[in-house]
């Protein structure tokens, strides 16, 4: 019987312009436009999928631990393989053995690299031919901002007009080899699991913030001009734009309510850092941007890595800091790579 | 010789609509209208003023230590002296000699009670005879929020809307005799000067805040439902506003571009606290409030002290917990309590 599995790792990514929040929950569909890096395989989750008749249900494993799928949100990332499965006409249950090099839920966009690795493996694994475009439609319904994971380089996600969501999809702005020194300088200053995830943190941004509106339009012109400012490779326009998208998305969390942080005094240190070795350059040299989590990513070029590194020296509380390069997007693994013992129907031990 | 002296006291208030951004930075003329209480004397500033022939030049003492009148902010802040001498038409030089039972820039709002005094005192000393409101326009053009101190109880500061600021006014909304269990729990967490001091960080908010012109609104329209809540006594719906004014506030702080931060770890550690607290007695009972600071101002009715005063227990970094109830103003005080030494034309030591 010819197996239907295959092996796939996709990169978390980091918004240059943020995504916080939806305009349709059920499709996630966003208010504003975002775009993102892709990062390099530092980071990433491998994630096999193998469809069989012998399986009696739909299995989910992360880092070693089973995953719950009555369990509401993973139900719904795990929503992208009923998707795929409808596609590809297949009845058959899924065992999908993920695992990340980095800690879940802390601000490292698990959530996108696994999604999208899912989505990849899915497709591949049921023998979907589908492009990269189509595939971001359906890694946005488990994951919104796991669409822009599907691409290399820096990737928009189109933020679309229609009801349906079919313009809603993500798009390569620039590939990895226009801006090969582009680095992410990653200062992790706490592991825990956050207190609110984005999914219902976002819901209350949108339900309570008198800014919310405010933040959305500036959103979508940031959008605009960072496009210009990466086909023109002005880094300094772009760094620009990222602190003040961090800094914008931060500022509605805050005017939640009930208030929703996740920059803590050491991100706050961190960015008196970075505007500090700016000022001392005479020039911007770094960016820094934070997800929903208080850990600090520092955009910057690979000539300017060190600087960076010894600004954040000075600054408490970091745990350590880690360098992403820019990446190319999801790969297919070879079979000997696979994470499933495809005799036992088991994750491998 | 005719002494022209007097000495006057003025206490903090601490605003439940929140003032920040000027429209005419000569006048002091605001964006929004702000609502505030006014803190009874257990936080105040007394002021003695004295205008004679016998000074060479104006001298200005705080809390024992000469202030340089060429500094720009202290400059205008002193400005109100030559106003009101202006208006009584005298040619003296004047001393000033101003204490505060609390430290200065702390985000304990010294600058409007020591401006409110120095306003109450000067009009007094130069025996003219004006109404509250009058010296509320003059107070309001040395420190904006200083307006608001020139009245007991709950206080407006009329936004306005005339360009010679005439109509930019404190008013009374409710004395303090008409809710007197009202009283604020302040929860020292820094007696450090602030980094951004309020006046130049208002315009850096004004100039590069994408969302401050919807923060405008929202404060104008929290004004209206501020008003409704105080004169029906509806201290759920007043508490709701003033946490919501206080995030809102901080929030364009964020998003100022470089952002200013006042709150820290130990504010957000109060904040979830007060939560948890309304969560836990089934209803509001307390609101926390931050000025341009990270020291915490809880308002609540006196038989609630108690139990705010359990929950910031368990809040680490807080230096010292005070409370401060509701205010009746600014008040005169006879000669003995003089802090200038007349005879010497010096403070006394």
């Amino acid at each position: 019987m010819e197996q239907k599995a295959a092996t796939a790792t996709a990169s978390p990514n980091i918004a240059f312009v943020k995504y916080w929040g939806k305009r349709d929950e059920r499709l996630i569909l966003p208010y504003n436009s975002s775009i993102s890096m892709t990062l390099d395989d530092s980071l990433n989750t491998v994630t096999s999928v193998l469809f069989s008749k012998e399986l009696q249900n739909d299995r989910f494993f992360i880092n070693g631990e089973e995953q719950e799928l009555a369990d509401k949100e993973t139900a719904e990332r795990f929503g992208v393989v009923g998707i795929l499965r409808r596609m590809a006409g297949n009845g058959e249950h899924a065992l999908v053995v993920s695992r990340n090099s980095f800690p879940t839920a802390s601000g490292l966009a698990s959530s996108a690299s696994g999604t999208a690795a899912l989505v990849f493996a899915c497709s591949k694994a049921l023998g979907l031919e589908m492009k990269a475009r189509e595939l971001s439609i359906v890694a946005r319904q488990g994951s919104g901002s796991s669409c822009r994971s599907m691409f290399g380089g820096i990737v928009m996600w189109k933020r679309g007009r229609k009801e349906d969501g079919t313009d809603s999809y993500a798009r390569r702005i620039a590939s990895e080899r226009q801006w090969p020194d582009l680095v992410d300088v990653i200062a992790i200053v706490s592991t825990e699991r956050k207190r609110v995830l984005s999914r219902s943190g976002m819901r209350q941004t949108v339900e309570s913030s008198a800014l919310y509106k405010a933040r959305t339009k500036f959103a979508e012109s940031n959008a605009k001009e960072m496009i210009k400012a990466v086909k023109t490779k002005d880094f300094a326009g772009m760094a620009g734009i990222i602190m003040r998208e961090s800094n914008d998305m931060h500022a509605v969390m805050l005017d939640t309510f009930p208030p929703i942080f996740y920059l803590n005094d050491s991100s706050k240190e961190i960015m008196a850092a970075i505007h500090e070795l700016n000022g001392s350059m005479g020039k911007i040299v770094a960016a820094y941007t934070f997800d929903a989590g208080p850990n600090a990513h520092i955009i910057t070029l690979r000539e300017n890595e060190a600087a960076v590194r010894e600004a954040l020296r000075k600054v408490q509380g970091i745990k350590e800091v880690k360098t992403a390069g820019i990446g190319s997007g999801p790969k297919t693994l070879p079979e000997s790579d696979s994470l499933i013992d495809a005799g036992r129907l088991m994750p491998k031990s």
